[in-house]
């Protein structure tokens, strides 16, 4: 396991823990949202609009950066913190998930997988070895290892040979991993089979790396199975190392998975339901196209201290989003990302008072 | 004339002004760049990045906020500033210009002019009246008189009937004009056509407005006629009220207007230009598209002080521009407001020392 990454836990209530994770960026406070920033920015928001939020940590993803601008480029500029001008800890995805759903050409072998480029559909080939390399280019904190991503409809068979395979690959990430300043985490994956994420737990945890992601949920699957499989694995996992849930970014699941004794999470949908006029509040989900809020004179949500809330109606908001303006856009993501930031904190604090039940159970119910 | 709107020449230097406008949201340092926030947003800036630009002014539009959200709405909020959160000075432009630019289907009468919804076709008349009680309800502090905007290609007789019957509109205006605590401008038109702007002048000096504006020029006529005619009319208007030559937006053709006299200048180029991916600088306008700036380390413009040039690189922002990322878009409407607001605060600085022909020669080429 790579050194600088001391993980303390300050405080736990039941499952839920508090934990302090060093980088060589700084602290992150877990458990933490983590904004996505799949094309090296977090959509519609700099990166001082994100020291705003208090985001402590930013997610950026190989595949794209891979693609475009290329990571020589990125490595040329002084790597992806300076690239885009993000101080604070970065995590990238392999692009493990992006290989797998994106153009549906992927074809798999022992060695590594044969896709198309989404971007003008030229043939490429990644192997775990090359996506480490290409994450030790990109110059993240936190990188993550070459997983397959089976089908959510994938028969037991094929499943269990896809997380052997995924942890024959974990091995190879971990053997051509070089920078002692990045952690490279494991991810395990099953789909909803208990039995199988049992072992995928074991293989990807006898590699002994610096946190452990539980990836192929929230795929298609349904809720129930969704946590069911989150709790059942997250309680396997070791608890000395940070847990990351990939994939993840409704505030009722937040709760849940902080629950779970999750650490991490990440999702595109605030900043992607924001793009489409809606925005995160303790009300539920509103979208701004509602013609209610035509005149509405309060903020999106009383008490929040973003900038969008702190200077803007709802119904100037609404303005800008029925006219397609695209300061509507960057006021609601935001905001939204405030939101679930918001939320996590205060999931933090509830855990190092000991009253984490009491908040979970006041808190937003899913929508 | 509306009396909170004390001008104070500070410095002239030639036929250039370095003046302060008072009005009821502060002073207005003149000569002036207003971004231009068509339906009450700066494309892509919020109000804390204009107060960063130091921009003095923002010009909105009636014509589109009449539409959407409708002025009952802006009044409603507590009008266009608290609608829009922007505390310093704001002007709206009538509409005339809209009125006969969009959709083609203008019918104009001594009255005023049929015409139909931009937005959804339905069939509006405004008036002079009409038009004035429309600001009113907006509540700028700046308000233009409604004006016809004749075609650039239109014939001597028609231009004169134009320029006779903007008069009598303005004199309407001025009659229908209530709020002490908006200033109402009067409008020049006249075409390329010296003569016509003469007695233009004459007719809308005589009603005695608050400050004058050039308006029908850089509607397709070649630069030297532009040029030719902002330099004479400017000449005519009277040199203790302020002057704003409407729509004009690029570095060299800022100086020659700030060197005639003029105190006040839009357009919308610089943020068009931006989400284009175009950007200002001392080189020339740079086309971040372009394949040299993929490894481009250095700023936008060096030594330029918006956040953008202290944070970025143009290869960086090249990446989001090709990726059609709105942060681009962002960061470069950022940088060419900046650019030429601070233009018009070299300009100024230039005449209050005495040294602006030096200054002039220096400037920016056109582009």
């Amino acid at each position: 396991m790579t050194k600088p990454f001391n993980f303390i836990m300050e405080a736990t209530d039941g499952n839920a823990r508090a934990g302090v994770l060093a980088t060589p960026h700084g602290e992150l406070e877990t458990p933490c949202f983590m904004p996505v920033g799949t094309r090296a920015t977090v959509k519609t928001l700099s990166p001082r609009d994100l020291e705003e939020t208090g985001a402590g940590i930013v997610l950026a993803n190989a595949y794209h950066l891979y693609f475009r601008p290329g990571a020589g480029v990125v490595a040329g500029m002084g790597g992806l913190h300076r690239f885009m001008a993000w101080d604070r800890p970065l995590l990238t995805d392999s692009g493990g998930y992006q290989v797998f759903s994106l153009g549906d050409t992927a074809r798999i072998d022992n060695d590594g997988v044969a896709f198309k480029s989404l971007y003008n559909g030229s043939e490429h080939y990644f192997t775990p070895e090359s996506v480490t390399k290409l994450q030790e280019d990109l110059g993240a904190d936190i990188i993550m290892c070459f997983d397959e991503c089976a089908p959510a409809a994938a028969e037991r068979p094929y499943l269990q040979e896809s997380i052997r395979r995924t942890a024959a690959w974990a091995a190879r990430c971990r053997g051509a991993h070089t920078r002692e300043d990045q952690m490279l985490m494991g991810i395990v994956q099953g789909g909803i089979d208990l039995e199988l994420r049992r072992e995928s737990v074991e293989r990807t945890i006898e590699l002994d790396f610096g946190g452990y992601a539980i990836g192929g949920l929230s795929v298609g699957e349904e809720r129930p199975r969704t946590l069911e499989t989150m709790r059942f694995t997250a309680e396997l996992l070791p608890s000395e190392r940070p847990r990351y849930f990939m994939g993840l970014g409704d505030p009722a699941g937040i709760v849940d998975a902080i629950a779970a004794g999750i650490d991490m999470f990440d999702c595109v949908l605030p900043t992607r339901a924001a793009r489409n006029g809606r925005a995160y509040t303790s009300e539920g989900r509103l979208n701004l196209r509602n013609a209610a809020f035509t005149d509405a004179e309060g903020p999106l949500e009383p008490g929040c201290g973003c900038y969008t809330c702190r200077t803007f109606s709802r119904s100037y908001l609404r303005h800008l989003v029925t006219q397609k303006e695209i300061l509507g856009l960057h006021l609601l993501s935001l905001h939204n990302v405030t939101f679930l930031l918001d939320l996590a904190r205060r999931a933090r604090a509830a855990i190092e008072e000991g009253r984490f039940s009491e908040f979970r159970s006041g808190a937003p119910a899913g929508f």
